[in-house]
């Protein structure tokens, strides 16, 4: 149990760094002083966490009872600020490092949902939420359409890993394995994103237009 | 009372309904992909309820601690994807529907703030944001100034319909019967604003830009 | 312990009323009806507040459970609406005024999160998150990239008052006092830079655009 409690808290403080480095590259993209970009680098890294710790009733939350949260945003922050081009360059490294925030974001939430008491189904979705939501409203504050809403099987495998780990609970799997499991899933559907984009369909509005010629 | 809570049941998910199959339109119409159609079904459907729930301490929300909300919303937001065009052409149709959504949601969320302890008029002010919640939302998450600040009574509608249900609460009138009359009521407002183009006035501001011809 | 809650209310309710104006003038700005300058008043006056208060689970939020604030915004939205010429051209007073209220908040946040068992550092930024929040949502409102994020040591001076008051806290001085003075340093600060230009430094990025001439 308590090394179960570990891995959770290490995956959720890995999950939040890669997140908040994010969260500092759009902000000094649109320019924001250093005060907006460790705002900003908190709210993709923790704002997820946050709303889920709110709606299941566990507050305060998590990243506002513990330093640790805001320190490890915080060093992300200060990071993209003072290496901009160094953590820049590094573009590509960064959706691969956002895949693993993501993958580590909603095996960590789906299972504090449930030892909140939810059903299985919202469970997942809690995993799915605390996975997106720091992106949604890094995305918000910058006043763009949240790219999660859009693009290449980023809920989805945030959803998929969540289901794993509630379908993992609810067959009586141990969650070691089910969040490795989980984990590795959404990672994969989202490194298949990335490297063959792999996505979702738009609405039949669009298929004129696709059949013009638009990329696929 | 068991009764009461099936009418309160009924009618939010009545709401919950058309709420979500006006974010499906708006999700289409920025050519969001099918879970982006479906986020901003469950948004617009359920937004309003959430924060509700949340301010008023009822945790985890009911969108969330039950299966229903989300079904209903999956199921409009399937609707809206694969049939646009149709859905669309109701473009009126919607609009009235929307007006029905909106009356529910004032009424029940009036109602559930009372029996969560809020004074009257704070009560009624939940009522309200229950109804213009998710729709605010929608908007914000597509960018977009929320429609409900700026147009033809629908915030007015919604605090109409829920400070007559408060009003029943406070001079002992059965639920049921102001329940009715504060649900005919914002929809007969939003009826009047949508068809007989009534509106609320702007600041001096403007005054001018109406004498020199712009519509009124 | 009276005198001291009767304090923090008038302060809390005094920078309601000038973020409320704040609000109100943003909403005229754009247009919106009288029902949407009310909204943007009171969301500017108590958004800061309601989220701290859902953060740290005192629900119903006070701008909730008690009329008062809901009141002094209405009044500051509606003088707004009715003197808007008058109101407008007070932009530089209400700049201090503004200041005025971001100090009441940061002070009486930071306060609030103590009592409510936060350690020091997350009640110093839950005191700078009462001070900045319904600014920030005010302008995610409007759609527009919140002010605080990119200007002029607001949310620094926000901070600087809420962690006095946080210090002051652990070394067991008194609330009065240490109210005082980091209302003060708030305020020092927000005047050095409406009067000064005192502000943070961006990211290295725009070195270049700095050197070429930009206004410093």
């Amino acid at each position: 149990m308590t090394s179960i409690e570990t891995l959770a808290t290490v995956l959720d403080l890995g999950g939040t760094f890669v997140f908040a480095i994010s969260g500092g590259l759009a902000a000094v993209n649109r320019r924001l002083d250093i005060f907006g970009i460790l705002v900003l680098s908190f709210v993709a890294g923790n704002f997820g966490g946050i709303t889920r710790d709110v709606l299941i009733g566990a507050v305060p939350p998590a990243a506002l009872s513990s330093v640790n949260y805001l320190l490890v945003s915080v060093v992300a922050g200060l990071l993209t600020f003072f290496s901009y081009a160094g953590v820049g360059k590094l573009k590509t490294p960064v959706l691969y490092f956002d895949a693993i925030g993501l993958a580590f974001f909603a095996v960590v939430g789906a299972h504090k949902a449930i030892t909140h008491g939810l059903n299985p189904i919202m469970a997942a979705l809690l995993g799915m939420l605390t996975g997106i939501g720091g992106g949604m409203m890094r995305d918000i504050l910058l006043t763009e359409i949240p790219q999660v809403l859009r693009s290449d099987l980023y809920a989805l495998a945030a959803l998929a890993g969540a289901a794993t780990v509630v379908g993992g609970d609810v067959m009586g799997i141990s969650y070691a394995i089910s969040a490795a499991v989980g984990g590795i899933l959404c990672f994969g559907l989202r490194f298949g994103a990335i490297r063959f984009g792999w996505h979702l369909p738009t609405a039949r509005l669009s298929a004129h237009r696709r059949a013009s010629g638009e990329s696929d």
